[in-house]
C-alpha cells in the first residue's frame, strides 16, 4: 500500500506539493503500547495510519484518562501536529493499541502546503470537522448516558474491532477507555454478568448473549 | 461597524468573492430569548456577531441541556451552517442570550469560496479548532471537577461577562448551562452562601466574596 493511494487529496495537489510531502515523508513502525505523542510539548507532524490502531485520549493531573477517539486504517491524526494552528489549545496522549506502521508528515511541510492549498486546506477541515463529530458525541455520552450503558456499547464496539467475542482485556483498561474507575467498571461487569450477558474470567470478557448486551448499549 | 472591519480574511479574498459575500449578505435583529437555529434540520448558514450574545448548547432527548460555548461581539458561528461540510454529524442549538445583531453569510456563498480560497479555508480551519480547543475544556470540566467548582466558576465568568457581582440569574438557567439538575445547583449554591461566597435572593445571585469563590473555582 502506497501513500498516494491513502491520502486523499493527492490528486488534487500540484506536483511541486506532491514532492514536497514524498520528500519530508517518515515511515514510522511502532509497538502495541508505546506512547508517540505526549501532549502539546510535541509537535510529531501529521499521522496517516498505514496499519494498526491508535488511542487518542486526555490526562488528568491525577493520572486520569479519558479515550476521546481511536483511529484505524488510513484515519488521519490532525492533533499531533497540533502547532500548525495556533487556535489548537489543549493536550492529547496518544497511544499505539496494536503495532502500528504509519506515516508522518512534518508539521512545517503540512502547514506550508495548507496555506497556499484550498483541497488540502478544505481537506484538513473535514478531519477536523469528523474528530469533532466524534467528541461532541462522547459529551452526550458521558452527560446523558449511565455507565452501565457505556460499558455495554463499549464491549459491543470492542468486540466489533476484534472480531471475536472473547476479549482480552481488563477492567482497569476499560475504566481508562471511558474515564471511570475501575471499581466502578468491575461492580457492572459483575451485573452484566449476572444478568447472563457476559463472562467473566481472568484478563478475559466474555460476551455470551450479544442481543441482551445490544438492548443495553443501545438505548 | 461594518462587515469588512469584522470579518477577518476580508482582505486576502478577491474582489469577485468580495462582492459574492456582499450581494448574499444578510442582516439580522434577534430579540433576546430566540432560537436561531435548532439542529441538523437548520442550515442557516455563517453567523458573524456584530453585538450581543449568543449561546450554543446540545439538548438530550430528556429535554437536559448543556452549553457548549458562547460567542459574543465578532464570535463566528461555523456550526450553524454545518451543510457546508458533511462531517459535521451533531446537532447543536443556539439562542440569543441578549438582544443580538448579527450578519448571516449564506451556506451555499461560504461554501462555495471555501473550495477556492486557501485563506478563507483556513481561516474556517482555526474557527473550529477554537471551537474544539472549547469542548475539550468542557470534556476536561466535566470529567474531572466537582459540581460545586464549576459553578463557582460559572458564577465568576457570569461576573466577568456581566461586568456586576449582582447576577439576575435563576438556578434553572445555571443547571441547563452546567447540564446538571436544578435541586443540584440549589443545594450547592445554599452552601456556598453559607461560607459566606455568595447571597442569594428571588432569582438573583450576588457574589459577596470573589477571594474564597476564586479559591474553589479555580482549583
Amino acid at each position: 500500500m502506497e501513500f498516494q493511494s491513502c491520502f486523499p487529496v493527492w490528486g488534487n495537489l500540484s506536483d511541486v506539493q506532491q514532492n514536497h510531502i514524498l520528500d519530508s515523508l517518515i515511515s514510522r513502525e511502532i509497538k502495541a503500547g508505546t506512547v508517540i505523542h505526549n501532549g502539546s510539548a510535541d509537535c510529531t507532524g501529521l499521522l496517516l495510519v498505514r496499519s494498526g490502531q491508535l488511542r487518542v485520549y486526555i490526562l488528568s493531573e491525577e493520572g486520569r484518562e479519558i479515550t476521546i477517539y481511536r483511529l484505524f486504517d488510513r484515519d488521519i491524526c490532525l492533533f499531533s501536529a497540533s502547532c500548525i494552528m495556533r487556535s489548537i489549545q489543549f493536550d492529547i496522549t496518544i497511544e499505539a493499541e496494536k503495532d502500528t506502521c504509519l506515516w508522518v508528515i512534518p508539521a512545517e511541510t503540512y502547514q506550508q502546503i495548507m496555506a497556499e492549498s484550498a483541497p488540502l486546506s478544505n481537506f484538513t477541515n473535514e478531519v477536523m470537522a469528523a474528530r469533532f463529530s466524534e467528541v461532541m458525541w462522547l459529551i452526550e455520552q458521558i452527560m446523558w448516558k449511565s455507565m452501565d450503558k457505556r460499558i455495554a456499547a463499549f464491549l459491543l464496539e470492542e468486540s466489533a474491532i476484534e472480531g471475536t467475542d472473547r476479549l482480552a482485556i481488563t477492567h482497569e483498561t476499560i475504566a481508562k477507555h471511558l474515564g471511570t474507575h475501575r471499581e466502578v467498571v468491575t461492580r457492572i461487569l459483575r451485573y452484566l454478568q449476572s444478568e447472563g450477558m457476559i463472562k467473566l474470567s481472568r484478563g478475559v470478557v466474555e460476551i455470551t448473549s450479544r442481543e441482551k448486551l445490544t438492548v443495553i448499549g443501545n438505548t
